[in-house]
């Protein structure tokens, strides 16, 4: 199979996601990185085009400029990655998909819900892929618990508990921290902070290993710095597409808490736990039988989880993998429409524009219920 | 100090909560079991009270002949544990507070909040204790946190996150079951199931350990397994009386957690995390800096914690030792009130009938929330 | 059951292991503490003694008055219980023995190898009870692990690995405290320090889960901190009488570890681990199976584990509880013979003076062969 | 800076080295993998070495011709990497270096001390570079923990304890795996299995983080499973350059251990634990403080730790990173000497031909003093 062409929008020195991006398109040697608009400052952004190997004639001052000059290559890009402040998304990946180029794009995919409707739209006319980056989705063991909960090892699910708090926002002297401060004002977030930038990573994990979508929410919002106008803890609960009862918290000022992305999954036949910070281990509880510890790489895991490890069993994996496997399904997914065969069907578990949409409307839903006295909303 | 005369209500033979009881107030020598009406079943509670070392005398066939005959001795009992079914708890109570007998009831302490009121005020009017036995919070790094968050270590607290959870009730096939039945039928259980049984332990935790009380309460309740009438899966937010957030899950359909009690607290400069299933750390996390491990029996702890210690570090401590606190506490407190002296103060950490009436009005706004669309509900 | 009348020798006010054996017997109200010699400070143990409610007439200035009065009494002791500093403890015990009182030994039993061998000679030839203190051996799950080996479980037992490492002897600076100064002179400590006093413990477990002896040693000691006779870290690894492989690391120089006594077993079809400082668990691996995590309080566990276990799933149950299911065990032989009936067999796992004996005789090779260049050293 | 041209030898289809090397060296965009040799079957070498990318012309049929054709080239190797059977490390290795190219060689560098000593005098003398692929060597807390030593945080280094112990080969069935069988073949394996392959890496970690070299060892090695003429399970003592003590073991045999590398130091003021299961986590205990957890990604880290972290906090980083700060550092060194400058003195923390050699002499010192009754060797 040839080599991809990649782009990338953003992510330019000194961005926090733009390394792991190109370390997890890097991984599988199935992309070549030949073109970029990676920085706000044109002249930053070519400078640091040409440190990762970009023709100078293919780095580009905006993303503008990429589209209007790679729609007329004939080389040209096979799949973008938009990286940019989350007020972008939406038009950039709306442009890209309407030129035919498949999308990559950062959560949130856009910031409004009738934005993201238009991208599934759009993508489905367009018969283009518009993946979005919850990139945990693609640990291995997390793929292992869809394959568990789709196979019916857990009978009917009862209760999903998904978790991500985290404490780096806790710092009230930390309030003018530009890194920091865009996160609590509405001109720049939107509707909601902690809930759309961490608690939405948790609604996605809930959907994706149980394969049911949330329905109605019952929220509640909090804003325990002062002087924040969104909320920095939040915690919901919710019901799902086939009857799952739904829990929820998300907090950046859970002081001790580094990441705290986990996920439990209650069926009436077991049980199920994994926690991102420690992601080669799932801890399996059977029905009345003790819990088993499942370890990445073990032999007797699912399909899923076996193509998705990399790595033998007891060597730590971690995130950048999880991301490498979503550019993996993408190159095998666009490969295989390139090339008029059927992708395999262990590619398909990437996150789409569909997730995308569903856990935005989810925090919007969230977001109306706090301001509502925490009435249960449907979506 | 001379032993005190205690007499047990309940906790025969087959209970589960008797042994650790009698161990608790064993522990320390500072108790003699001397009466019991321990069994339904007179006989039984005779034979039974036999092999405990109760004289035949003051074996007594049910908790009225108890107070008949213990009220007129001139050895009469310093107090009784009371450890019947829930709905007997009011009027055992009350009952032995009129005659003048200081009482631990178990939890809940009574079924409606107007009893648990009544109880309060009776026990102020005859200045007798009334203890309810929240058991955990008698674990020495239960007090630490309590501390910590008194002495200010943690600045305002912003959050506090509860949890109870556990499996036991999740076998769909095990309905019948007497043991588990009663639970989720509202004539033996009242209002509420997992949340009057288990949440309110991890309530009881998030006001002891923050010094505060839940003011208002929104909160989903869920029957995950078909036929059942009350609720076996919970969650609520609330507000407390300074201002603190609260969130709390509790469940008995978590296939694979155990017990599942765990706190976290989290203020303006640091968070903490304790966990009862490995009750001999704590965890800290001052702003800032990396987290610490607080080992129960390390020097630099607080007195409260000292004081609950009983082995030295490094040497596991549990539940029975925390119970033990508690009838340690209560020992030192009638006693200074027999000997007319000051109790030392740090023995007045054990959970009173205020307690028990604060958390119980909790669960009962939770009830009224759940059943009113997740509606803030003030206490 | 009458209750037995017990006797504490040392123990008294101050004591770290005093207080654990208090409470290790009161637990099961089986036991009246009758008597005492608790310090060498005859009016301070005197007046000790009137806090534990022992009668005065029964408070003994030492140990020889005691077993001078006692062994007059009609009423004297069922079981003598020797927590006096090491050096003292063979005579006190042949004294006992020697006048058929029972007699429960802190470790190590006695100084030398052949002073054990008459302690064992001599509980056989009064038909005594000499138990030693290996309280580890009391908690519920190392009863498990002992009989999932005993049963076959894990096929030939291959490899035992035995620590118990702490860092309390570490600072260089606490040289000439009193609680440490003794540890490393041998004139009190003996022949060994850490080894006989932590790595002892790990011998026994050793001995006591896989059921066999140890047979020859190859030993490591070194003196960590300057000026120490006596070795403060130790390695040794062993051949077994079964032809099991033994190492043991112990040390008190490990800066960190609390208390670190841990034991694995490997078998030809499957391994356990399991670790003191968090006793509830214990992690049982099946040979290419996942590993589970067996809870104290747990269906199908066997019945020695449910026997040594008293609070429910869940709850913690730490050292105490250990102490006191070997002074369980004790009570119920004991009684069993002076009530001419045979004793339960699931009380008969309390470690014994051959125990005492055989790892102390373990750790005198483990001297010698430290002394000979890590030599080969049979037992 | 250029990309450098890397070729690989071994590690072709099937292999469970070669991903994690092609992964690592991808990682960074600093080398293109142009020249292979990557199968005993040239066919299956140049068929899968396409699937690379890997030009026809440069996909050889063995090393030899790979050295012949690439040593002409004006665009020759920059760096080889060998990933074949130990036997041949040393020839490869040789040639390589004799015509000036650097390499990376797998462990062990060699099969015989002599020879460790022939490639350590030859990379000197032609100036070029000889890493060994301890590869756990590259994560960021394990050099964190080498520079907390070498700075001074803990002192005087007392005691090094390290474990490496596995699972895998205690199926006594599995005996006829080819994967396995080689192994305890001293035909193909030399004169060590275990402690050759896994506890070589923990007595190189000894040495990385302590900055010390093994001067003496006391050995006993076991050989569990039936039929092995080779050890699959094995402690040493040690002692090193400056006086530290050092303790080992590692297994092949110990069933639910997955990989089991740990490392923990003791220093007269502090004490570290990491294990490379859980690589983000490094436990930190100064001497009379609690234990504190660094987390890889927190501010405060050394210069070390910071330059080998490539995601932030919270998410998992594993193996395969660690193995890229390795080809990281290589490309630093390679290139810098190529442009005829300083390198970074961070990257110069990579592996070394003296490690190689070092840890080796280590392997023959361990199976010299197991033949010799566990006798003290000297290196």
């Amino acid at each position: 199979m040839k080599k991809l062409n990649w782009g990338l929008i953003g992510g330019g020195e000194g961005s926090q996601i733009g390394p792991t991006h190109r370390l997890g398109a890097a991984v599988d040697g199935k992309y070549t990185l030949v073109a970029g608009a990676l920085d706000a400052d044109p002249e930053n952004g070519k400078r640091f085009a040409a440190t990762l190997g970009i023709a100078p004639d293919r780095a580009y001052a905006d993303w503008q400029a990429m589209l209007a000059a790679e729609s007329g290559r004939a080389d040209r890009l096979d799949l973008v990655t938009v990286a940019t402040p989350n007020a972008t998304h939406f038009e950039i990946t709306k442009a890209f998909l309407q030129a035919g180029i498949d999308v990559l794009c950062e959560k949130p995919m856009t910031m409004t819900v009738a934005e993201s409707q238009q991208i599934v739209r759009l993508a489905a006319e367009k018969n283009r892929v518009c993946a979005v980056n919850y990139g945990y989705s693609g640990y291995p063991l997390v793929r292992h618990m869809r394959t568990m909960v789709a196979r019916g090892d857990l009978g009917r699910i009862r209760v999903v508990k998904a978790e991500f708090a985290h404490g780096f926002h806790a710092d009230a002297s930390d309030a003018d921290n530009p890194r920091l401060r865009w996160r609590y004002d509405p001109e720049q977030a939107g509707v909601s902070a902690v809930m759309a930038d961490c608690g939405i990573h948790a609604l996605h994990m809930a959907c994706f290993v149980t394969g049911q979508q949330v329905a109605s929410v019952a929220a509640d919002f909090a804003s325990c710095v002062d002087g924040r106008a969104l909320e920095d803890d939040a915690m919901i609960s919710f019901r799902m597409s086939e009857g799952c009862v739904g829990r929820l918290w998300t907090s950046a000022v859970a002081v001790g808490r580094m990441h705290g992305l986990t996920i439990q999954v209650f069926g009436e036949t077991g049980g199920l736990r994994w926690a991102q910070e420690w992601p080669n281990q799932l801890f399996w509880t059977p029905l009345n039988g003790p819990t088993q510890t499942l370890e990445r790489g073990s032999a007797g895991l699912s399909p899923e989880a076996d193509r998705a490890s990399r790595v033998t069993i007891g060597h730590a994996e971690g995130m950048p993998l999880a991301f490498a496997n979503i550019y993996r399904d993408l190159a095998e997914v666009i490969g295989a429409r390139q090339e008029s065969r059927a992708a395999d069907p262990l590619a398909l578990h990437y996150p789409t524009a569909q997730d995308g949409l569903n856990s935005l409307a989810a925090v919007y839903a969230a977001v109306k219920s706090a301001q509502n006295g925490s009435a249960w909303t449907p979506l």
